[in-house]
């Protein structure tokens, strides 16, 4: 019943930091006790990718690499400890591999924050190769009724951004303000916020943007590029002229982080998220303290944040674009990325 | 039984911004219908009065102006509303002398933020006059048991820091930095930490301020002039070396700010107090993020919070430190403070 | 500009307990410095005008007596010291008539455990009158753009139900069960959950609430009177099997909140609404301890709530099921109520 | 360095349900890939084990079966996937030996509530013999500057009370009322909550336990035997009389908890814990909607739990009252426990 498994297997390898990416046959690994082996369908690709290829964080990378942390496929094998996931299961790989589920922080439930994460696609392989290994504990649980293509950028995407809607605090009926809503990561919170009975005011450039954002559930769209004063125009946005209870940034940088805590609401919350290589927090100090804000910092989801993401997904909730192309054509879709050229998420095929 | 009121009274005027203050009498005033009327016997002196002297905030003052808002004295007369307050009771004067009472604000407890704030000593008269006026809703309710003299400085400098560690969510067994453990804040925010179960890392400079924050209760001291690496000996101050789950900074400034974003412990919260008139903090995206901290602005205490900072203090677990003078000394309490000579806090007598 | 104000008015008066209601022309009142006078417009009337009508409860009644507390009007007089309200705004008078402001449950937004919380239409006069009084703190904000009929059960019924769906603790994305779902509470619970982006089981009994709670949007539905075993039917409704995350009894009696206890998912909370004048929560200590369960009474909302459900209404997430017939035939209305006739709610129209 | 581990040890093994109990030597386990084996040098004794031995729960235990759940000892071995525990470290065994760490509960840091929890001297062997086996992730971390010997009645009757006070909510500064403050359970109650900046009204039967909670920081006894009103007696207790925000029930029954309803504060909580076979709580509708009470149940504490109440431990705020005898004399202990003749704890020292 359960498929053969292959002793190699097509994988996008990069030897070095800043590649090139070399597509070939590379073996297929064994799972420990507590690992599964997940036969990767489908893989998203996200600019941490980018950025892991060509080493901008401070923190290091696995060599060689194999890339990718976005991937939904079929578990074909389990480590001797495993008892809750059955070979054949559909299982997701996020970016949080595996983390050592005893530190204070995995106790709190809090394993984005464990120390001794692995992270997919960065510190252990990835995603971008066809059978990829991960954490039983910590590999997404996605029910049959799901489509592995089109959930696979909600496994980082997705769930970042439900992440950050959970840090914001904003509760159903109040308005919160997503700063980029129109790209890949502000599409997706679009949904998620309106799913979750909040309301959205979109902010981003241009018709386009205004016309996608609406068609998504948000209530009002400020358009960066054609206001004269975004802050008086956001705040006019919220009935009361208060401004929105929670600003999420997707991408944070100094002057948009810097006007969302002067329309944020007082005793609001602006949620940064996004991990641009420096980029630097900005605020007036005697705003901040008379208006009582709050400004979070919001990483990747937990492993209760991830069911809750896929489950808002299984509903029908969010809808994902994308486009599909071979595991074999990563090269050209990092070029479209460098060049700022993409808008949506690209989902990898890994059989072509 | 009730004391006879005098139509004039002793009072600290200033005419207009700068000054000079003028001691002189002038008519004491009819509380309206929701109002009472406070025979003051103590006021605190704290920093915001030199502000509002010196008109040195976006907000102005008004003119011409009786400063002060830490103020403890006796009711002598009530409004025609009046109900649940007597003639006889102790009463204090605080920074928030009165608010609409029906904004979203002040319907969620946060009257602090209400847009209609009246505020002592800066845009009604305060404290530092024999009888003052405040609204009923917001007088503090001070206990017979209590020192008049000794829980003036509580009014403000107290509520504010205990408001500080509410807002940081700390819980007891956890571990807070205080940064400028050992000055006037400081010192009451590290006996309220105490208080609340919570252990303290103390962070000034000096050995007379190891000495002091050591005797208010501080687990440990970090003298920030003999550190060679701040951040490191901060985390090194926590059991598991991860750093304090929440930073209190009395006074916000850039560079301590930075730190604090760096010390903290991941998902633990940097609050942020006091009014610079110009100061801004600032961080890197990057580590707020992997980190998830949480930065608050913290500005002044709601009435329940009021109650229960007056609560502790009545219990004994604060002990405030405090020199007396005469309310006509005023002018060489600001002198002292604008030379930076004040250790503690200045109580005006406002009989002498 | 302001509509002229009689010195008479029709009102609905119960000159002792246990009725007769006579309608009858009595003064109108004139209101005090933190008051307002409404013209009310409409009415609901609720089962506790019933009870308050026939002195079931243990807290004493005004006599005479002008019941019912959802009315919907327009201002048409001020006290001296309200300045947030106008005369011609629409506003609503609700259970909570007014508080002291003051008490430690004010000060922590929950006025409605004032313990001198004047009721309206129990311990001061209430809507079945055409002119009513309300402290102006209290009274409902009412935007323009709502429908002032349609709008009076919301003031009792639905921020009960919201309120009740607020303390439940459940979360956008998880499932409240709501018993009775197909009431006159339970119908807008059904609404207000929907809008809150959470999963609703609905527990009724019969086709016709079926088809009545799914076309308010509820997931599933369970009917009490066919199962064969509760307890089972409604865990097996929810995704995983462990039940549901909340539960609300609209009107808790001893059998249903014993099978809640039962059917609530581990760490899920049992919400407990509705004043009968005898009855009691029964649930197993093992189960409860081992569950971690827990149970909530909720009375009614405080202000922030009142504005909360009532811009919901506004959005048009709340459709309410009413009959109008004239304030002059309340006691037709009674009959039914008593005979269990009633299916939604009443609105009294207060010009007939 | 190692110790030696032999290949048999002492143990106390009941082969059936209700006994007789058999103290003989039987096979020391090896340790699975994610376990670790602890050389138990000591252990508490606790009314579940009598529970366990008699089978009076709904729950089946494992047969023949070692009992216990409070050891405290040396890690001895370590299975293959082990890397934060070292041989040598102190560690104890509790009540949760291991959960699934997947499921829904596991994920939310509610480990108790693991449908697949294993529970040490109940479906796995406890610590009543020396050498006992637990999950690597649930073993409870102790600081080698603990005294294994007065830490084992923590490891159960500490965590216990601690979680129970975590989850009343109640804050530091405000009120508690411990019922049963004077027995094992409630004692160590005492000592947290002092430790946590919280009051304590202290409730039991006698002078000697009066003199007792005094000594442990109790503020006020009240004392049942003798009070002829005892919801007056604890809410007169409370600062302004309107009782306590807590009450915490160590061992659940009908009346207390009924009385508890009655005399908790308005939006308090009442915590029920203990696992009594087969009682029943009781509460009024009316009372708990118009006060909005709280009712929770509340099990053993998670692993952060843990750490924390064994910090608090550590720091010296609680002092355990133990007798000391050895493993052979398990039986004497049931016996004096089940004539009620035992005050503190008994701790076993598996060395004789």
């Amino acid at each position: 019943m359960a498929e053969p498994i292959p002793t190699e297997q097509w994988a996008q390898v990069a030897e070095q930091i800043g590649g090139p990416l070399i597509y070939k046959k590379i073996p297929v690994q064994q799972p420990g006790p507590d690992e599964v082996l997940i036969h990767i369908k489908y893989s998203g690709v996200c600019h941490t990718d980018l950025h892991a290829l060509h080493g901008d964080w401070p923190l290091k990378t696995k060599k060689p690499l194999v890339g990718g942390h976005e991937g939904a496929g079929i578990v074909v094998a389990l480590g001797s400890l495993i008892e809750d996931i059955q070979i054949g299961d559909y299982a997701g790989v996020k970016w949080i591999n595996g983390t050592c589920l005893l530190c204070s922080f995995c106790q709190q439930s809090d394993e984005p924050l464990c120390a001794k994460a692995a992270l997919s696609g960065y510190t252990v392989d990835g995603t971008f190769q066809q059978y990829c290994i991960a954490k039983a504990a910590h590999v997404a649980r996605i029910p049959k009724d799901c489509n592995l293509e089109s959930i696979a950028p909600v496994l980082c995407a997705g769930i970042t951004v439900y992440k950050g809607l959970k840090e914001s605090g904003v509760r159903p009926g109040q308005t919160v303000a997503i700063v980029g809503a129109g790209g890949g990561l502000g599409s997706m919170a679009c949904q998620y916020a309106k799913a979750m009975g909040v309301q959205v005011i979109a902010i981003d450039g241009g018709e386009e943007k205004r016309a996608l954002t609406s068609q998504l559930g948000a209530e009002t769209y400020v358009d960066y590029i054609r206001s004269e004063n975004l802050v008086r125009d956001i705040k006019a946005a919220t009935e009361d002229g208060l401004g929105p209870h929670a600003v999420l940034l997707v991408a944070a940088s100094e002057r948009p982080f810097q006007q969302a805590t002067e329309y944020v609401r007082p005793r609001g919350t602006v949620v940064v998220m996004g991990l641009p290589a420096s980029a630097y927090l900005r605020a007036s100090v005697f705003e901040s303290v008379i208006k009582m804000i709050s400004i979070k910092g919001s990483y990747v989801g937990n492993r209760r944040d991830t069911a809750e993401a896929i489950e808002f997904f299984r509903r029908g909730c969010i809808k994902v674009s994308y486009k599909t192309c071979g595991l074999s054509e990563l090269q050209k879709v990092y070029d479209l990325m460098e060049k700022g050229k993409i808008a949506g998420r690209y989902v990898l095929d890994t059989s072509k």
